[in-house]
């Protein structure tokens, strides 16, 4: 009974921690992504980031890569393949005009992100449960909601472009 | 004689922590930049994101903004002005297409960031020792040496131009 008392504290005492660290766009109670139940990462808008990149033509974004703990030591070593327990985040926003830098300049040049766009990423490493997709198990969520199964079977084929780099796009940034 | 024994041991053992946790880039012992004084902020790499950005034109870079934790505090709740204690670095890199992504779309999309472009700048917030700037001293460093005095002249000016929010151009990225 005791024993039970204290993992209730402990376990209050953890969700304490992770409430208050969490925050407002990582949610550990979102429902799951299709095919590799990729859920969205608590905490994950406060991680550290990789790099930063910028889709034209049709997606017509700016991204920032994010990277939990494992992630970051990894990509800024450069060593590959990513060990298990890595998750990559892609973020995306609109491409906008920033209105203040044009009265700077005299010119429009300067562009920043808008509202969420394009939806978020996740890349997860765990080279047992996803050996069939070189390790990784992928997700993309709109609005906080999955994508659908058919979206989410284009991701390891289009990163297999990347398999020189472990199936990754993005290399830390300095 | 042991106090002093302990003491080498808990500076070894500080030393050690900071040795392991700062990223190449952020050295608190670089030279001071010119006007406000400003240094490296030891560390800043591994600050979190406030947004991304992207200049066209000449500057042709992409862009992240990091923040210490009260910079992030304050931009995310939206609240100006920023408080005393704010750092904001603003990173850069030059716009490289990503050869990886061409083959994935079957054309040439993707641009991420390359080495570091168009040096490092930060803006500290201390409305007491730089009242005559709107509370903010500026600093640009390039290839971690501080630029001229002829360029710390213009950033007061140019940030004038977000005089609305408190001379910050970056609003935070949900």
């Amino acid at each position: 009974m005791k024993r039970i008392a204290f993992l209730l504290v402990a376990v209050a005492a953890v969700a304490g921690v992770v409430a208050f660290t969490a925050p407002p766009s990582g949610h550990a109670d979102e429902e799951a992504a299709p095919i590799f139940g990729v859920k969205i990462p608590s905490g994950y808008r406060d991680w550290r980031l990789i790099s930063v990149a910028r889709e034209e033509g049709n997606l017509n974004d700016l991204r920032a890569i994010l990277g939990n703990d494992v992630a970051i030591k990894a990509s800024r070593e450069g060593k590959l393949p990513y060990p298990d327990g890595t998750i990559i985040a892609r973020l995306a926003w609109s491409y906008d005009p920033l209105e203040e830098s044009e009265k700077a300049f005299g010119r429009l040049q300067s562009f920043v992100a808008g509202p969420p766009k394009n939806g978020v990423q996740f890349m997860v490493k765990d080279s047992r449960k996803y050996a069939s997709t070189g390790g990784w198990g992928f997700a993309q969520f709109n609005d906080g909601k999955p994508a659908d199964e058919a979206m989410h079977n284009t991701c390891f084929p289009c990163h297999g472009a990347a398999k020189a780099r472990d199936l990754v796009f993005a290399r830390y940034a300095p």
